[in-house]
């Protein structure tokens, strides 16, 4: 990989070589991926980019850890639309909103980027089985981008995974062992068979080029808006994964001087599972916090990449927000009506973090901002339904319409 | 329109001008929308279509049924991946296999081409409301693509109707009514509905531009294989419209010389509700039939759109196929296993019937086929946990760990 130097601790400093299967650092630290930016430039233009047909992931090669002969994932990932929100962007009194809708990935999920990206990682560790420990998305991202490229996966999710995900992922085909515990004894028992047995391992804070494919979601941000940078990143945080790629793919195209300014990260976690925005927050280290939130994809009490994820925060000067789970019920509804767009609760904690932050005033009529939902709403039917309530019940019969409209408060002659 | 002459009934052949609030002829038969394909070959070419960057069904503007002025819809629908499947086609026996995953549109079916074709009619029309009844698709589809363009909707599903898509639509604020019957009663009342208040009609087989919007996924399908057709198209049947639509999609293509075959039609339906294959394979009328099946969205016993989809079948030669619940789970699972595409049970009825025929040696080892998947299975997670089973379950623990998978008869040392 011409385009990479090395791998390097965040905690220690300490570099290792860029071989497909690196994990953490001996130290115990998270390694980060260290790009030869000057390269880069000599091979990537914007005119370049433009040119480019590949509506995938995959047309940002130079700035990912990739051999050039390995071969695109066949799931289409990435290139997700970008809604200009212009409703909800008055509705919020701020300048200018745009919504990313990466539930429109080929599992549904952010996490297929991370998993296309394990998934061609494994293929040049020569691997034939992928594991996981997940929360949900990210094991049927790895069933889903593994099973297409036919690949085998061994998949640990914990007893709450919502069950939309976990059909998903028995459908394609992984062994799934759903353990009776919570999300760090899944991450436990994972590690253990994943040790034993030897598989390529896709623990997104384990496996350091992970974060490389999730950062794809910014790269691509930045190319729909032109490379105009809005003043706000608003996304929802769970264990520090995503927003640390996101951070990691707009410091990238800075460096090689396709943007000029760099957002601020809006952190949003949920009121009832929020270790690193408290970190922030007290401007302390980390501890553990319970997981009581409905936003099941960010339910992450011990946030296994709390380290890059506060880096990334407090490097973009980034504002922390906690939303409780009604604020999350919400804000899925704000954004299904007024944009199209179905976000799975953890999906929609980044605006409804947006939502809160401009009723407080902290975002105003200046300011420009993108919110990612990274997740689709149908992935969690149950607490859609929740949040929706029933629809209204009639017979095939116009007088009993009449009455249910009425006793609904619809009046349709009024539309 | 330039490109269009008018609307012709396909029962009596009457001519209307085609106005956008268009409904059926006089007679009771479907209207068909007319184009001017010499028009058409005159501003349309491969190598324009080549250069353009709308990723979207709107870049086939030239072959649709709406003004030049009239503005794209908001969601992104269309350009679905078609993926190659060649290690499906080699379980099946079968020459090149390509699946058409329109799981992957912005609410997870088809459907949204003929909703976001609903939506800018609408607006040609002026209208500010628009109605549907639906077995679920069209209605989460017209919900999502109404509410992103700022259109209000009134929703009829029958009481069936899986709750991840009445979720759906009501969280993307459409005023629902679930009305206690089957699809039959539902259709009435919307009709009587739509006829009292005057709402934009977004029922497919009342509204002829709608299979025009569907036609744009056999567009893709043309363009994405470079315009060289396989020699069948799988796809599930329920109203007809879909099918109808794919067809005339591929006879446009064929009119202005951009294909030079048609593939046959594979209509594929289940058996417990199969009134179309039963007109064909008798070569006799249709008539009601009972509406038995797992696949909601092709679950229709009195089709609306049965003399085009009969046409349909009939003008390209097409074979008929019926499947069993059985072997649709099967095929889903199929499909997931060895694609990483996870259809809904109607999505994946298409591939059944594909498999059907092979078994039976109708299609064999020189065939080429596209199967579409016409809905992302997040939709009926109930029958998809059905079709799966449970996960393994396990504590956190590694004794238990080899036992549980020495009870499920997995050896992880021969991964």
């Amino acid at each position: 990989m011409r385009n990479v130097k090395c791998a390097r601790c965040v905690k220690c400093g300490k570099e290792y070589e860029a071989v497909p299967n690196l994990t953490n650092c001996a130290c115990g630290g998270i390694l980060d991926i260290i790009y030869d930016y000057d390269y880069i430039k000599t091979v990537l233009t914007k005119e370049k980019m433009a040119a480019r047909k590949n509506n995938t992931m995959w047309r940002y090669r130079e700035l990912l850890p990739i051999e050039e002969t390995t071969p695109d994932t066949p799931l289409r990932v990435g290139w997700s639309p970008l809604y200009e929100a212009d409703r909800l962007a008055k509705i919020l009194g701020i300048k200018k909103l745009w919504i990313k809708d990466d539930g429109q990935n080929p599992t549904a999920s952010l996490k297929d980027r991370a998993s296309a990206m394990a998934v061609a990682k494994a293929q040049e560790a020569g691997a034939k089985v992928i594991a996981c420990s997940s929360t949900g998305n990210a094991a049927s991202s790895l069933a889903g981008n593994a099973a297409a490229a036919g690949l085998k996966t061994y998949i640990f999710v914990p007893a709450r995974a919502p069950k939309g995900k976990v059909a998903q992922l028995m459908t394609f085909g992984a062994n799934v062992v759903s353990v009776q515990g919570n999300y760090e004894e899944t991450f436990e028992l994972s590690k253990a068979a994943i040790d034993k047995w030897g598989w390529y391992n896709r623990n997104a804070a384990i496996n350091p080029y992970l974060s490389e494919g999730k950062k794809t979601v910014s790269l691509e941000i930045a190319e729909q808006l032109d490379w105009k940078m809005p003043d706000y990143l608003a996304i929802s945080v769970g264990d520090g994964c995503t927003i640390a790629g996101v951070w990691k793919g707009l410091k990238d195209l800075y460096a090689i001087g396709f943007i000029d300014k760099l957002p601020r990260l809006i952190s949003a976690q949920a009121e009832g599972c929020h270790p690193i925005n408290r970190a922030i927050a007290n401007n302390e280290p980390w501890y553990p916090m319970e997981e009581n939130t409905i936003a099941d994809s960010i339910a992450v009490g011990v946030p296994r990449n709390a380290d890059k994820a506060l880096n990334a925060i407090r490097e973009s000067n980034g504002i922390v927000v906690n939303v409780t789970d009604e604020e999350i019920m919400a804000a899925q509804k704000l954004v299904g009506t007024t944009c199209g767009v179905f976000g799975e609760p953890a999906g929609v904690t980044g605006a409804a973090g947006l939502k809160k932050l401009c009723e407080q005033g902290v975002i105003g009529e200046n300011d420009t901002v993108v919110s990612v939902i990274t997740g689709n709403g149908l992935k969690d039917v149950a607490n859609a339904i929740k949040a929706c309530g029933d629809p209204m019940s009639c017979p095939n019969d116009m007088e009993q319409l009449l009455k249910v409209f009425a006793d609904n408060g619809i009046d349709p002659d009024k539309a």
